[in-house]
């Protein structure tokens, strides 16, 4: 009877530890999207500047569930040097970020302040956050 | 006895607005602290690098409550192009991150992997996050 439970138990284990190994393995890797934008901005446009990406960010937060981190930040000392670091859920959801009604505006709104604009695809290393 | 239950209202009102605003004004400004750094990986070491890297990023987001985000990516086509995103609650926990166990043994560990390393401080623009 002892001997039968163990292999009881035996089967048990080696049910369920197969069941989570194809779970792990058929979940897809959902590694985020992450872009980076290197900007130099017209200085005497900069507020108007500021002000459109700061609307265009808002918008895409509250909208766009893909659309998980965009971090704007300016160069200390340089403030029409602005740097941006936009996390996206996939492919797909940056795809659809294009094409929105915010960013079109954005960029229609913007593309006489910016002199120039570096875009930079990358791939994750490690993305660590509280 | 309506007018002077008007006239507690009216004084209990003005008396939460008075705290409210005392309370608003005496709030420090949280904005975090992010800094950006711009690496150049020596290609023979960089999975010894990488390695360091993460295990220092995981020691100080489980260890620092003050460390908010440390994303590493690399640049696409360019491996041994490693950028950092660094967010801080604010300049006290950045100092403090600094003499930590945890990044003084990355820094030593890595300073013979690094061909360059450009750090650059930021103002926030705008930190859009879901």
């Amino acid at each position: 009877m002892k001997a039968k439970q163990i292999l009881w138990i035996s089967a048990l284990v080696g049910a369920c530890y197969c069941f989570i190994s194809r779970s792990a393995m058929a979940l897809p890797s959902q590694e985020p999207l992450v872009r980076l934008a290197e900007l130099e901005i017209d200085p005497t446009q900069l507020e108007d500047y500021k002000a459109a990406l700061k609307e265009e960010i808002a918008a895409s937060i509250r909208i766009e569930p893909g659309v998980l981190k965009l971090y704007a930040v300016s160069v200390k000392d340089h403030p029409n040097q602005i740097r941006l670091f936009e996390m996206y859920r996939d492919q797909a959801s940056y795809q659809a970020h294009l094409s929105t009604s915010h960013f079109k505006r954005y960029k229609q709104a913007t593309q006489h302040m910016i002199k120039s604009l570096t875009l930079i695809e990358t791939e994750p290393v490690l993305l660590g956050s509280r």
